[in-house]
């Protein structure tokens, strides 16, 4: 078997060079550098995998970062990420920041330490020093960030279209949970929400929500039935939310959708499966993950003729949990 | 800053010696490793962050293989394994297989090239060569394996009470969903289930289902009341299949639970928001990812004060899919 000695006399360098093009440390001339690969490729040299992964300076691997794996939305978009990578031939870890500063920190480091070529990243903190000062191409998925290559979805027309649905249906006293007051999708989603009650003319209540995970979420729909008991519509920040909210409804002896209307937002895949299925307002989850991975891949390849700023329309879905109306 | 000839001058050894150190390629002498890292912390020598990984051989970075991302019992478990690794000052990177052993494969590698120094999978293949002739510690989890670490829950037992709670209840025509043929958990909750039904002299039919994940499971559940108009208490593969057949129950207009009892199996956590809420079999996911973590920690340790095959117990979560019975 070769070794780095052998690669270093056949190159015509010294085992040092050698060493620098094989750790990427320090300078070490184009044409020096080409010699040193060609030797390496003739003598079929193999130093250890991470060494080999230097050697092709393009390690291939992304690093993708999510909020909340328990989150069935989350596993949706990871899924789309990774499909996109693979059929790129890229492979993709995964790390999960719990919504946890420290953790994202944690996980951002892991990702360059192993090498990554470019990151995705779901984070509640876009626009933090981390990022700015990130060294490798990232793209921000489900959120927007002010000067860096992002992928969401229309949550405003989103909170709109819940709004809409659920005065259509004609509930009088709506209720809004707002979701966490630093994700700015979530108050896109609030926004248009409010902007389609008041023209509308209608009074609302909100209740604040300070995560979008399952924890406290049946507190929560418990609190937002004892703050407003006569709340005959909810828009809910997310579908896990609204199917809490569906439980302490009918646990309360409330019909819905007759007494309580609810709208979801997210359309997880268990949302069409429940009894009654929920309403609500679909992000195409799988497709946001594989246009992101589209995007990073064009980043790592120093392409430019991709849109930076990549909005997916949202869609209401009606299911169960609101009134049927005519159309016309 | 210092170079790697600064280094190798303060050691008193070769360039190339330091390389072989930084890179583990190649024999170096104990007496000589020492001197060289003495002699890059004096300086504090810094090659690139793999470099540096390279130097300080324990990583301190674990792969985490898990079949199906979108089914929410998964994440629970890597939860347990996150929270408990952390805990410990390591870190973990997720791979999602999507049940297909070509993307085990390809994430087992990654795990390995990131020098990873052990793995917790949940395998549906825990038998085959990959990890039989594998190098690093293993942790089996939520499968059992032959001749390596596992944790697991005791399926069997699973089974059984899953059937006793549907025979109390009053079925008469039980319809057992038969998990995957090629995953043993799967096959000894059944096995438990058939167990309890013949010791109570009842007959039952059997629907085999190919995969845990959400593909299918709506079809699956029509695929059952077609074939099987008069089942009043099905035994599901797991919650997700569970939460298919009360809707496709429903949709039916069979109450549940006073047409049609069900039983799942996992006790994910939107089981126990449903409407009904889903009666089930809990498995301690969180409490098992944990388990498989410490286990690998003493295994990387060499320590070998700890049982290799851990089994936790299962319990029956009585909800609102089975009919209430009055206990002495």
């Amino acid at each position: 078997m070769a070794t780095i000695k052998d690669v270093a006399r056949q190159a015509g360098v010294s085992v040092a060079t050698v060493s620098r093009v094989l750790n990427s440390a320090g300078y070490v001339h184009e044409d020096t550098r080409k010699k040193v690969e060609d030797a390496i490729l003739a003598l079929n040299y193999s130093p250890n995998e991470v060494a080999r992964s230097l050697y092709k300076r393009k390690s291939k691997l992304i690093g993708l970062l999510i909020p909340d794996i328990t989150n069935p939305y989350f596993p949706q978009v990871a899924r789309g990420v990774e499909d996109e990578m693979r059929e790129n031939d890229y492979r993709i870890i995964i790390g999960n920041s719990d919504e946890n500063e420290q953790k994202e920190l944690d996980y951002l480091q892991t990702f360059t330490q192993n090498n990554v070529v470019g990151v995705i990243t779901l984070t509640n903190n876009p626009d933090t020093n981390t990022y700015t000062s990130f060294s490798l191409p990232v793209v921000f998925l489900d959120r927007t960030s002010h000067d860096k290559p992002s992928v969401y979805a229309d949550g405003r027309q989103g909170g709109r279209l819940a709004a809409e649905a659920i005065i259509a249906g004609g509930s009088k006293e709506v209720t809004i949970m707002q979701g966490p007051a630093h994700v700015k999708p979530a108050q896109d989603r609030y926004q248009g929400a409010v902007e389609a009650l008041e023209e509308a003319g209608m009074d609302y209540h909100v209740i604040q929500t300070s995560t979008f995970s399952f924890h406290n979420v049946d507190v929560l729909a418990k609190n937002l039935f004892d703050t407003y008991p006569s709340t005959d519509g909810v828009i809910a920040s997310n579908d896990l939310a609204a199917i809490a909210v569906i439980h302490e409804a009918v646990k309360r002896g409330r019909r819905v959708p007759d007494d309580v209307q609810i709208v979801g937002f997210d359309d997880i895949p268990i949302s069409g499966l429940l009894s009654p299925a929920l309403s609500t307002i679909r992000q195409p989850a799988y497709e946001m993950g594989r246009a992101a991975a589209r995007l990073l891949i064009h980043l790592i390849d120093n392409k430019h003729n991709m849109e930076n700023y990549i909005q997916f329309p949202v869609e209401y879905i009606e299911r169960n949990t609101t009134r049927k109306v005519a159309r016309n």
